[in-house]
């Protein structure tokens, strides 16, 4: 969590929304990342999504059997799928989101009798920092 | 949504899961796509997510403002997460997946009160033949 934490800090000096992800199998990080939707002009690159496709891309498969995903913020609907699409076993997050999370928040996404693979779920890991680092960057937008 | 059904075909014949999808603005086509989950090891590489970042590059921006997605099946939790995140202005899509779906199935994401964006949804286009393609490559599989 430390490493997905250092990796929201860089988003936020680039502008993008500071949240990190880390991939991690057998104790090695294959995927890592942070939100980069502005700089590659992309909807979907948030940081669970920038750091699942490189640790796919790292296993050369699109199922990360054994993995796990740390991310300093509660996911989203379309990174909850995402993580289950890919079979993570376990989803530690940091802050909790309310607004916009899909975990323990709106669709629980996990929570639905048809999601087919549904990962161990540890939250609030790093979330005081990872609040953050959110609150700051918001409060400087302002 | 013939074009979309084009992609699907073309899915089908490279073993991916038959599901085609494109973007469109004005009139013009800036975004196209089948599933690529395997071809590409990547999870996320579904139709809509393919055609999605395809658009937004083109755009040279990661909102979608006033582009159509057209897409053979209805989006799962990902795919409507990305599909809100872009601000797509509206989404038409061929068979419905009770099994997977999270427009108007499960996890139905664009009825969840924080949904900030909210696509108008056009369902059944094409229906028929989406839902056949994916009949014959499940059959094909067993």
């Amino acid at each position: 969590m430390l490493q997905a934490l250092a990796h929201a800090r860089i988003a936020a000096e680039s502008g993008e929304v500071p949240v990190g992800a880390v991939v991690v199998k057998d104790g090695i990080v294959i995927g890592e990342g942070h939100n980069l939707t502005r700089t590659d002009h992309d909807p979907t690159a948030h940081a669970e999504i920038v750091a699942l496709r490189m640790a796919a891309r790292a296993l050369g498969s699109e199922r990360l059997v054994g993995c796990e995903l740390f991310v300093t913020l509660e996911p989203c609907a379309m990174c909850a799928g995402a993580i289950s699409h890919a079979r993570i076993a376990r989803l530690t997050y940091g802050a909790e989101d309310p607004k916009g999370g899909a975990v323990d928040h709106g669709a629980r996404v996990f929570a639905q009798e048809q999601c087919l693979h549904v990962p161990e779920v540890i939250a609030g890991v790093g979330a005081a920092e990872a609040a953050e680092l959110l609150r700051k960057f918001f409060a400087g937008r302002r």
